[in-house]
């Protein structure tokens, strides 16, 4: 009751929109519209894989609905068309959403902005579409629809409630007066008088307290039911059972869990990342049924489909491979939601580098809501090529950085890919925080001194030299260019690969001043936009302007990331040049 | 013809998506799907008004279609939704889209990933719906298709056409091989054996020359015909006729049209910038009929509607407030149409800053195409409290900041926020560039020496002092903190305001050297993160964790943005501290 008095306070547990991270029993972070329908697809679906996975004949293990209010607002954006087509697509049947159709929003009534036919449009997804006339008061017009909504096994279902807001306010009900604003105190009370609620401000009668004890009881009930069934599966499928003991009840990876991944040398045939995120991938997936991911319709590219399992469809929802479709804003709330479903899910989803705009706000809420969401991107630079300055990230991974508790990676060759899943996936499972990771296209050399443990520092010398002139710092496809340039300077030069920036930061303050010595003039190389890098380095080889459709090889010349170019600009700041020394402007043309 | 052959390489004017900025007679970039159809959105948006605005019996001067292909890819994206829905909503019966229905995406058949009845949606969505069966082949279907089309002047038109992606090509055709690799010369000489098409590689034959080249004459007898038409139009209706040369042909602003923006005092009273925004926006309206439109349903909120017109509806064409519902993305495709439509209509949407993050790929579109948008946001800052981390914007202003060739404002009063407005005006009428602003939810002060002249500068001190012992740069909302924080220092401090990082950039060295000189102790403080600050200063007072709901005062003083703290951190900066002094991290609960 204090905290409700508290509500939308400083440090109460009932902040202004519903927040995992500050309160018991809220499911998901929500708030920005459209984002609770599409985790609600996210939830829906990861019952419907551990059903799939777990239950046996006379053992339900896992079977539960999942229920979601969406108002007018939630319908209208984009996200909602993405996830709730995806959901259709999927027929998850157990998915029941209310649409909450009150016809207000901020701006004024409905009519103004908003007039399409949203059961049409649910029908069109393959939805089941029921409506309640006078949600107001009919709730068994409601429990009827619901009844309606659980026996339609093969189809999500839209229950549409035509509904008032600021109900029983007889000032304020049906305008926007009641969206956001207190009533105040006059209205407060005349709302209860025509409720005929005869309760005080806070106080909530006896009756209402009992049922939700009753409701308690019945949930420990069944709890102990449930724990009984446990107790016979495990007797009767111990393997699987063992299985949803680690991965969902106890959420643990198993020991020693990373020996899947592959180690690489020097002497290994180079490629582009994006190939060692697929052997990456195909590691963990045989030893982690808990791992389960996809693409927004760029498998081949992205190279994320799992050899060793397959399609997650209407009718396998066993397997693991997500069929996101164009959809990355959806996907993103999806995977969130398998995250914070709470049931040890490790999800992953994949896109271009550059689309990662369109899914920027799925990635933050990861960040703020602590999901473990994995976010695959591939085609990280102006060497995308041919496609142009579109689909060539410029910005984009230095404004992912910016996000707070995003842990972003960048590794430059097969070790530091795979030291990339190891922290990504420990990250997700034992702490449940994002990591994005952004991958070539291009092939790259393995490089010296790369390795899982080095990866995990952040940063490390991929050429040593233990009194250097000048550092130079890459981070991934520009490594190897910054490796040839000291090669070919008489200079003493350390060349350092720094694969994440946050995990840098959180290293001790003698390891960073130990590789980045104050002092010591330090050259940053990075395809990408050079803000930002004046934290670790005195000069910057970078690109501030857009890119240009050419071979990708031709872009990455043209606008300077040549070892020629970082030699000479090196130069440059061990004689004390400062700043931004090469931004691309030279490759306009 | 040498143009075709350099296909997707370096410096042709044939890149690899459509770029409106490297070849004439494109009118939009696309390739980032969905925003082709949104985009178009825009345009017969364009369309609708001016001829509303500017048709008179007899005299017919705005009168065209706008025609879009989309493939299923468009469909999947939310932006498709949110355009499409408020194009059905608008009635834009002068709009022909046509879906390319091929089936194939990259990751296979669309069976995989999307089985939505894409027909029924649209008609849920208003529009008129139309199916082409054999588009391969049966142009007279198509044909027919277009003038139904036409003939349904109150809606806007699908034509879903079943095609065959890589058409003719024997070993290719209906599979995703034909999407973006090319054919090779055997399979493309049997496609063309396939189609009877006896012509070899670059080889056009002389019919097609002579089929355009009648176009073309076609084209400079209408172009002649319209000629007499307007002269005619000018005698008729003198007024009209000189604005549409002004405004629409010449795309020129009026001499001195900046004289209606506000000028304030100090002694003026304080209020929100996104009132100021409020003011500006209705200055500007009566003054500029090519201003036009609104909020993602945030009106009253963004302070964004125009009070000497009305709304931008279906009945009501000539009026030029929109009501772009709560469609972040899809408004910001509309709007960058709006400008690129080249008929000098000057667009600006809003919406809440947090909610950039929805319309990214929007904004960084805008910029690397050359749109004029003008993207209006309020609730800049953790001081937009209640409502909670989820719409309280950390890194979204510094994130923006990265977007090659877009301007961010972020005022810190009335003058600046006058000066941002006609900085952003003419910056969209003379340049076709987009600017962003940020205006804050919270009462701000007039401060001493702001002015239109000193906003157009980037920076300028706003407390002047000949010999600073330390600088103190503040942006927005935080600029009158630095100037209290000031006050009660006792050693020499400059107060800098710098509502625009980008603009500041351009100004001569010399006067960026005279308002930050290098050598003397400066701190900078945004409530925003600190990244990029580097660049001006030598020590940072930002916020690098989420922020929190409470009252928007409470989380300022929680996270550091009092004069007490800014003072402090000074006084620690002016000893040569450096680095990031207050972070936010204090006011983790």
């Amino acid at each position: 009751m204090d905290d409700l008095k508290q509500f939308r306070q400083w440090g109460s547990k009932t902040p202004g929109h519903p927040e995992n991270f500050e309160t018991d029993g809220i499911e998901v972070t929500t708030g920005p519209l459209g984002m609770g329908i599409s985790n609600a697809v996210g939830l829906a679906a990861a019952e419907a894989h551990l059903a799939a996975a777990y239950n046996k004949p006379d053992f339900t293990l896992i079977d539960h609905y999942t229920y979601t209010i969406a108002g007018d607002g939630c319908m209208q954006e984009g996200i909602s068309h993405e996830a709730c087509a995806y959901a259709g697509h999927l027929g998850l049947g157990k998915l029941i959403a209310f649409y909450d159709d009150n016809g207000i929003t901020i701006d004024g009534h409905t009519d103004l902005s908003f007039t399409e036919d949203v059961g049409k449009r649910f029908e069109a997804y393959g939805w089941q579409v029921l409506v309640v006339d006078k949600g107001d008061e009919d709730v068994d017009a409601i429990r009827k629809a619901i009844a309606e909504a659980k026996a339609c096994t093969d189809k999500p279902t839209l229950i549409k409630v035509k509904t008032t807001i600021g109900f029983g306010s007889p000032n304020k009900a049906d305008s926007h007066d009641a969206h956001g604003a207190p009533l105040g105190a006059d209205e407060a009370e005349a709302t209860r008088k025509q409720l005929s609620w005869n309760y005080g401000e806070f106080e909530v009668p006896e009756h209402v307290y009992a049922a939700f004890k009753k409701q308690a009881d019945a949930g420990a009930a069944k709890q102990a039911e449930w724990d009984k069934l446990f107790a016979a599966y495990k007797e009767k499928e111990p393997e699987l059972a063992a299985q949803f003991e680690r991965a969902v009840l106890n959420r643990k990876l198993p020991e020693n869990w990373d020996e899947c991944l592959p180690k690489l040398t020097e002497k290994d045939n180079g490629k582009a990342t994006r190939l060692h995120s697929q052997d990456c991938l195909n590691a963990i997936a045989p030893v982690l049924p808990e791992f389960m991911g996809g693409s927004a319709d760029l498998a081949p590219s992205n190279m994320t489909l799992m050899k060793c399992t397959g399609d997650f469809l209407k009718d396998s929802y066993s397997e693991r491979n997500f069929r996101f479709g164009i959809r990355e804003f959806g996907m993103g709330a999806v995977c969130n939601a398998l995250s914070l479903d709470k049931t040890g899910i490790i999800p992953y989803c994949a896109t271009f580098t550059i689309f990662t705009d369109y899914m920027r706000s799925a990635i933050r809420i990861a960040a703020l809501s602590q999901a473990g969401t994995i976010f695959v991107t591939t085609h990280d630079s102006i060497a995308v090529g041919e496609d142009g300055p579109t689909h060539q990230p410029i910005e984009t991974i230095p404004s992912l950085r910016l996000i707070p508790d995003l842990t972003v990676m960048r590794p430059a060759d097969g070790n530091e890919t795979a030291g990339a899943y190891k922290y990504a996936v420990e990250r997700s499972k034992n702490e449940s925080r994002p990591t994005m990771m952004a991958f070539s296209r291009q092939a790259l050399p393995n490089l010296p001194n790369s390795s899982i443990e080095n990866t995990l520092k952040g940063a490390y010398a991929v050429v040593e030299c233990s009194d250097p002139e000048v550092i130079i710092v890459g981070t991934g496809s520009e490594v190897h260019v910054c490796v040839d340039a000291a090669k070919s300077m008489d200079q003493k030069v350390r060349v350092v690969s720094m694969p994440s920036v946050e995990v840098f930061r959180a290293q001790s303050d003698s390891y960073k001043e130990s590789l980045l010595p104050k002092g010591v003039p330090t050259l940053s190389v990075e395809a990408a936009c050079t803000s930002g890098w004046d934290e670790f380095s005195t000069a910057q080889v970078g690109i501030n302007v857009f890119g240009a459709s050419a071979p990708g090889g031709t872009c990455l010349e043209k606008f300077g990331f040549t070892a020629e170019n970082v030699k000479e600009c090196a130069e440059k700041c061990l004689k004390g040049e400062t700043g931004v020394l090469s931004d691309g402007t030279q490759g306009k043309h």
